[in-house]
């Protein structure tokens, strides 16, 4: 069995949906399974336990949430200590309001999970424009649900942008597989 | 009176557009004057005559244009070998298909722009979310200027990206004017 | 009297003592004071009241710590939705271990925090190469205190750390001070 | 036969020298082969015939070197708009100065490099820290070989970032090797 762990925290369900239909993504393939949790329940545990480790965060002021920024100074600090994860699979997503319709500070956002992925020795799955939803749900380092309009209205994520989360999660789920039991590193 | 170098690269007029919507709102205000080059053609004492320095690049694969990059590398490097252009005050902008409606890479590509205007000791003017245009044409680091829809279709860029860009430039000038003489560094 | 507000976290009192190094530079300006505020007790009235505000965290896994960034979120984000401090200056520091020799994720973390400054229509100082201590303690974005040796030992920050960040302090007084009244943005 | 195209530019040899250290790594994994090309010599077509794209760049203003560039404005756009490289394995590294002993930029230009294979659909290969050579010669997203002391003068990459180059050089052969013939995406 191939486990994929999704780390999310969410203020208005938006990223706790993509992080419903990434999970959705995963477990369509034969032998995997996903566990979704929220930034202040997962543990250190979770990570080790995990083959894939992909983390969701609202986009504030161009970075991290600050929940999820605490599980990472926490839990991922020490993986990264005892190098405890180094070979598994990573992959992020986002979501935010938008404003602005240049993403937001989605990029920046993602790079910063992104940075604590590859710190950690993950190997980082991108998002293929050729993803099912992209046109408007996507970015080359992952999903970005956008949950506003262009008045800052809380519109929420359309079926784009979690079709581009389920397929994300299919080929996280897919790569994790493929890399099992191989040696990469060290 | 206050010079704003505006350094730009198009492939297909847009970047031009934006760069010459720039240059507009640079003219507006008193005792400005704004000179639009490209970047094969800019060079090193057109740098050190500016009191502001605007880069603007398409993005091309999430960075800069190579034209744009080269301009950088041969300019802007002999000016930060002797420190030439420290305490000047510079801005970026971007044009590019952004596909996916997440930004298309532009943040990277602004914040590429940026870490050159930063490395030269420039004093950097950021996009406020209340500039006029910003709806749909802005990123915090500068306007932006989508010139395809999301059928990756051409369409140019439209009267809200100029508008930003035109209020980038006022908001340029009148930063250079006011950091005219003063001695900030060193 | 120009005000200069630094917000900092601190793990092992180095990024305290770049904080407080950085204030001294401000306080050597006529006529300009500073206030050191850890995270959390740092407000959105301290934000309103500041001409500049600075922001310093620990680099962990390449990004904010997370009570910096709780900050951000709950102050800075109130403060972007009433553009409630366009037009202030702004400025950022970073301390870590820098294991690796290239910064250790530091860059990043600079963008991380200077990508809500710029939401928040600050106008940026960055750090010239040619500042006294630059040489092995900066990064053209701001100071950065390597503060453990290439064998992970906690040496803690050098005089040159803190004499960049002393000289940041003295830059960033001056801007604040040269911009004072101006109206730069709407 | 499991194939790894190295792309690189170089002012003084050191990139070519990190290019070279990591082609011998690839070498030492059993069936792999590796191809080292400069930017202007390797082709769209080269890019097809590889299972995994290495490129490495001299940091230039905190961003990639001009030459690099071109090659991916050309080459590599080409490709992205076929969808004709996704799902091969990509990684990166860099050389410069690294005056400020902060990585003088090195980040966000292995970031500009990556930007570009994540569009392009590659899984990409961090550098975990516990890679023999990481204390002097790596940062999280590839090894950076720092060729100038603090003094700015030309010392050249040593053997610690040679060893790193050479480890990241196996760790991509055997990613591609243990990727070949899966499929992760569409």
């Amino acid at each position: 069995m191939t486990k994929v762990l999704i780390v999310y925290a969410t203020d208005y369900q938006n990223t706790f949906k993509m992080a419903e239909a990434l999970a959705g993504g995963v477990r369509s393939v034969a032998d995997c399974q996903a566990s979704v949790k929220a930034a202040d329940a997962a543990t250190f545990d979770d990570l080790v336990a995990a083959d894939a480790i992909v983390l969701g965060s609202p986009v504030h002021m161009g970075s991290i949430d600050w929940r999820v920024k605490k599980f990472i100074d926490s839990c991922c600090s020490a993986a990264w200590m005892k190098d405890a994860l180094v070979g598994k699979v990573g992959a992020v997503f986002a979501t935010g309001s938008g404003f602005g319709n240049a993403g937001g500070g989605c990029e920046l956002t993602m790079l910063a999970l992104l940075n604590n992925l590859a710190e950690l020795g993950l190997i980082i799955i991108p998002l293929p424009k050729s993803t099912p939803g992209y046109t408007t749900g996507g970015l080359q380092w992952g999903p970005y649900g956008r949950s506003a309009n262009p008045k800052l209205e809380p519109v929420g994520v359309n079926e784009d942008m979690l079709s581009v989360a389920r397929h994300h999660g299919i080929h996280i789920a897919r790569a994790a597989k493929a890399l099992q039991g191989a040696r990469i590193f060290g």
